[in-house]
């Protein structure tokens, strides 16, 4: 069986806002075994939304619409559902109850307008939405000819999550030939995209039947690989296979097989080895202490930092001798492994962290280009600082410098 | 006129990657006065292809694909389009002729299959790709009894926007009929969606033929003004009418007008002042001083600043006395007001800026809550202190929190 994805709204037409939805609808019927096979993005007009609906019955055998379920004129999806499908729509009483309850408990009068959130398709279910006053709906039979399924979802991004997972995923699951489908994903720090595919074709190119999608950020590299299977113990037991030889290849420079961040990953090792860090940052400007206070709980081993954008500071939080920064510059290899030691030392840490780089796009120089960075990290068995040059602007040459930092965390706790 | 955009590509029907193509060429279309009536997104599958193709030709005047223009099997818009059309391909030999000399210049040998690349539309004026192997393509006629204009574009970004720019712009301009379209955007910090709303829309009701939009964020909201008239001083003239009458209303709560961002705004400010500024951040984690050291050239006012998550740095890097976070706890109200003014004496800043709040998702208590934090910006006129309690997850009370303290700088800049 496959699907398509019809997304509601003239705002996902302007140059401001994406569909977002489909990605995690797509996500959700992949592992349902269902292909996404077409999507669409279709303005609040009833025309060009009955045409839609009617080439979808055409091309698919499911249809998500998400959108214009909401209580204005422009919210046109059922009325143009109904049209494309030859139904009626029916006004629901128990959902014209409860929607007017919603307005009473918080003390309004309902406007009349509201009332067509209450409309449903001849023959659908009604799919209660806890998230929202646009409740969902389900329909399945003989349109155009043959089997169909469509389901009508609201537009919010946590009302539609929060509906789909509750109402729609397992009535799907019942519905379609039950095939299983497993992704195994592994996460690489720090090699390049073209290095590490020239490494990993050979051996993902002997399973055709295995999907292998890379996937290359600032210094982070996803592989996905996705079989599909009759039970999910032989989907996930092929994909493994692919994986296991991958990670044999890309050894340490895969830092996850579960879907794990790096800064999940830094975290978790901190607490294994009961050990405190404190970074100090010149050109990543606070970055690298924002990632590693993104995950909650990290007050148990993020001590703190300072962002040392001035070489005096330099000197005042983290220690680094004056005359250190005069004679080699602030951007250099030893003025990184003493940002590390002086803040290790200073926050009294486990371990310490010191970056100092030129992130551009100006202060570069034939010496020192726009990229370059010294990154330090400070431990009890010495300091170790790798130097490198990104490519790419200013953000992400900030984001390539706090991922090395994090990678080289992990490999000293490891 | 109107225009749809097909994006072409199988990677693009799965859960990992979006067409973000369309939103630039929808802005560009738009500037041009042309709205965007339909988007899809269909797989490398010659038969869906056509369809959408042939849907799209009923629906709209301009189509726009981009993708599926590359040497592989896989690669159908050329093929698709010409079917669509009645049109048949013919083989260029200037464009097979410069493959060949791509190839040659890198000292290889041209694949047979790259030579699919040189079939052009017949009647299409071919253009020129300097960024890539696969040029464009732009027809203009009669098909499916009405005027169209159909034009293929190269997937990767950065083909599609040069060639969008050398040689499909003023082509279309020519075209369409002489509209112009201006947009004036408004930022504004701090204020809830719901109540910008409530104040503005009696003033942007009274405009219906100004196209307004909001968009909301942690903290920021933007507001769109855009109209259309026969000249861009007309139309600039009357977005701008609405928009002055809602700077009036909203006041110093708008912080730009011609798209800055709030670290720009900042930015300008300080280097007018001729100010320096320090931060000493707890529950945001670096986050502010990134944002501020996001901005290339900001090392002329940022001079750094504290991650202090514990306790013991809160003393050691920004002079908090240890007997205050005793008595009136880390997140207080006391202790934002003396991170902000230790920081600035540590760090012999213009201004000083603290951060204490609970970013959640664990921590809260009844007395300070997930979402509870406090601001302190201190200068040579004392110290102010704002409480918020923001909604949201880790991630978003972090970034409400980032916002709020740049908007205290910048009116105390301004």
């Amino acid at each position: 069986m496959n699907a398509e994805i019809i997304a509601v709204g003239s705002e996902l037409l302007t140059p401001y806002r994406m569909d977002t939805n489909s990605l995690y609808l797509t996500e959700q019927l992949n592992q349902l075994g269902v292909e996404v096979i077409f999507k669409s993005i279709v303005g609040d007009n009833l025309r060009q939304l009955v045409a839609a609906a009617e080439h979808g019955l055409f091309r698919s055998d499911i249809l998500i619409f998400s959108g214009g379920l909401g209580p204005t004129e422009d919210d046109l999806t059922r009325e143009a559902v109904a049209e494309a499908l030859g139904a009626t729509l029916r006004r629901d009483p128990e959902i014209l109850a409860r929607l007017e309850q919603r307005f009473a408990d918080r003390g309004w009068r309902m406007s009349p307008n509201n009332a067509k959130q209450a409309d449903v398709l001849d023959g659908a279910t009604v799919l209660p939405n806890p998230n929202g006053s646009a409740p969902g709906q389900w329909i399945a039979g003989q349109f155009d000819g043959r089997e169909h399924i469509i389901v009508l979802l609201p537009g919010p991004p946590f009302e539609l999550k929060g509906l789909f997972e509750s109402e729609v995923r397992e009535r799907l699951r019942a519905k379609v030939p039950p095939t299983h489908l497993f992704t195994r994903t592994l996460k690489v720090a720090m090699l390049g995209e073209s290095a590490v595919d020239a490494r990993v074709a050979p051996i993902y190119k002997r399973y055709p039947d295995v999907d292998t999608t890379i996937l290359a950020g600032a210094g982070e590299i996803e592989l996905h690989f996705r079989t599909r299977a009759a039970t999910l113990d032989a989907a996930e037991a092929r994909a493994d296979e692919v994986a296991e030889l991958v990670e044999d290849e890309l050894d340490d420079a895969v830092y996850s097989r579960n879907g794990e961040s790096l800064e999940q990953i830094v975290s978790y090792w901190l607490q294994m080895r009961n050990a405190t860090v404190a970074v100090a940052e010149s050109c990543t400007g606070g970055l690298l202490a924002e990632r590693i206070t993104s995950i909650s709980g990290s007050s148990r081993y993020f001590l703190g930092g300072a962002v040392v954008y001035s070489n005096q500071l330099k000197t005042e939080f983290a220690g680094v001798p004056e005359e250190m920064i005069h004679r080699h510059g602030a951007v250099s290899r030893e003025v990184a492994a003493a940002l590390a030691e002086g803040i290790r030392y200073r926050c009294e840490s486990t371990l310490g962290v010191g970056i100092t780089g030129v992130a551009g796009p100006t202060g570069g120089t034939a010496d020192k280009p726009v990229g370059l960075v010294f990154h330090a990290v400070a431990g009890d068995s010495g300091t170790e600082v790798v130097q490198r040059t990104f490519p790419g602007d200013r953000k992400r040459i900030r984001r390539f410098a706090s991922t090395m930092a994090l990678d080289m965390l992990r490999k000293k706790l490891m």
